[in-house]
């Protein structure tokens, strides 16, 4: 019997390019969608899509409304997002996002018994968000261990991230040798009902360095 | 200024008692509980007015529907809830629960700025969960640490557990000297909608034995 996994699917470049990596590795998949309060629904739209189309085991959307938390540009209508590079951790930063995000994804993967749990971070093109760093990830699956009956009973789940040390044209690349079909994937912080990009946000703009690096046309629509 | 501190309340024994412990200590409190699809309601009527009653700074409710991912008794219709001791890992264990609650916690903490979190877990007159053990808190201070802008900036987060050395007739006591009023907490896992314990589930039997043991009155009031 094929092995299980959780992805963590976000329905953008990184998480897509995960999920067919997952697949290619031999996992039976379990998706997971976080409906969080996004600026918009075109994000948790593609994720749908992609994966019906990639035949994932079963895809859950949890809603999760981190907006009462507040603190981020992503989730707070106040807040702007910035458009231009800036120093230090960035106001779309999402307090705590992936370590709740993860928590919830070991829950699921307790009770389908999975082996692994996958989520699209890079420790390379990045925005400086601190849960995206190889260290995090590793205390992270320590603690994951200690938390559940499969790590007291010695079957350890492993957080597995395929594209950590990826720059986005590497992964632009690894998706196209998998297979995946970009076009249905939203990256943009602030894409807008029709699902075009606006291009010019932090996502948009490592997105747009990933196809060029890779010279790869960007399937993306953005905005005229 | 007073240091702050995100509290996780359930309404129940421990959690109240934490809350006081916390307030003793000289933090602003910030109580956080959860509406994760628990058998009744009244757990989170009590939190609220006990949180009411202590005057905290704020109190969420996040709504956090753990049903979607069932695997517990407290959360899933159609596994029963047992009514007597079991060796191991009990049904009601919830999968990754208090990694779920202490990850949101911990997103509210960085909000807020809030120094510590308290949770109310022991390793001692508990039902064998393994989130509640020392080495379990230990690894999620670590990974929270990591995950967040205020770990980066090196200024941490303390997870501080009072109750986790002690047993349930410990913690009776502590509270009551801290002026605790049991009357508002609810231990069941299967209260009645007038509020009434069972008197026979896991969580009742261990109240029941913490007020015996510290030989006070048990203000519960238990189906007839």
């Amino acid at each position: 019997m094929a092995q299980k996994a959780v992805v963590l699917l976000s329905g953008g470049l990184d998480s897509t390019t995960v999920l067919a990596q997952a697949q290619a590795d031999g996992y039976q998949v379990y998706a997971l969608s976080f409906d969080y309060g996004q600026r918009h629904d075109s994000e948790l739209d593609a994720a749908k899509k992609i994966a019906e189309r990639a035949g994932v085991t079963e895809h859950k959307i949890i809603p999760m409304n981190l907006r009462t938390i507040g603190g981020s540009a992503l989730t707070d209508a106040d807040l702007a997002v910035p458009e231009e590079e800036s120093e230090g951790i960035p106001v779309t930063y999402v307090p705590a996002r992936n370590t709740v995000f993860l928590s919830i994804a070991l829950g699921w993967a307790e009770v389908v018994d999975a082996d692994a749990i996958f989520i699209g971070v890079s420790a390379v093109d990045y925005s400086g968000y601190p849960d995206c760093r190889p260290e995090y990830i590793a205390a992270f699956e320590k603690m994951a261990n200690l938390a559940t009956k499969r790590g007291v009973e010695g079957r350890s789940v492993r957080i597995l991230t395929p594209l950590i040390d990826l720059t986005k044209a590497d992964t632009v690349r690894l998706g196209l040798s998998l297979g995946v079909d970009y076009s249905a994937t939203v990256s943009c912080y602030q894409a807008n009902s029709q699902g075009e990009a606006c291009g010019v946000c932090d996502s948009c703009r490592l997105r747009i360095k990933g196809f060029a690096g890779a010279e790869l046309a960007d399937p993306t629509r953005y905005v005229p």
